[in-house]
């Protein structure tokens, strides 16, 4: 049975299941980020997926990454599966601008999280509910 | 036609050629650190890809990650696409070990690479060239 880690629970907000994938909103209003958590058990690793799931996902993914690129008119998307911290499979997808913070850098453990306002967060979650509805996997 | 970008030139030593990626060591010995590299000039983004180079992305990925899980007793592998500071879409292959020097944070951006004397080097190609040359795609 799948279930969300904990700390992914807590670190973020649902937006949508893909056919894979669940996908959420990370709550740090500093990057446009969302992560996708393939919806199997006690997996850790991208080449542990079958082949088939492992095409699910690169797909997912380059859907997230065309709609955050829109959206947020990135200047560039990364992606990445690390889970050092937490263990459960989840693959990032976000959206860089060369203003950002953090940027040329990467995101993963720079600063302090800053969570949405909550306006805001129902603003972007509908926003992107929306638009990935529309697409073929969203 | 298909160029490797100078940078990752300089930083990394051939491997072999994948259906689709070159395969490169980085020249940093503090991580065991594949980078492929599609073989598609102007390309700068894995959603750029068609979707059977995606498919073959993640494959040759996949493949590099349980050769490198598999000679370094890795506690994780860590595989992202960032490209904020070379634009050439470039994929990381990361075998990371709970004691090593950036754990459990990312490699990018941590302190400064250290290179391989010349014989580890090349051990270390003959021995990675000689694992992917039995593989699929290799």
């Amino acid at each position: 049975m799948y279930t969300l880690h904990p700390q992914l629970q807590a670190d973020t907000f649902p937006v949508c299941d893909m056919e894979l994938c669940e996908a959420r909103l990370m709550n740090d209003r500093r990057f446009p980020w969302v992560i996708l958590v393939p919806r199997r058990d006690g997996v850790t690793e991208v080449h542990q997926l079958s082949a088939d799931e492992q095409n699910l996902l690169i797909h997912e993914s380059s859907l997230t990454a065309g709609v955050l690129s829109r959206m947020f008119e990135a200047d560039k998307i990364n992606v990445a599966a690390l889970g050092n911290l937490v263990p459960q499979l989840h693959w990032h997808v976000i959206a860089r601008s060369r203003g950002d913070r953090a940027w040329p850098g990467p995101v993963w453990g720079y600063g302090e999280r800053l969570p949405y306002e909550k306006k805001e967060s129902a603003a972007l979650l509908t926003k992107l509910q929306d638009t990935l509805r529309g697409m073929p996997c969203g």
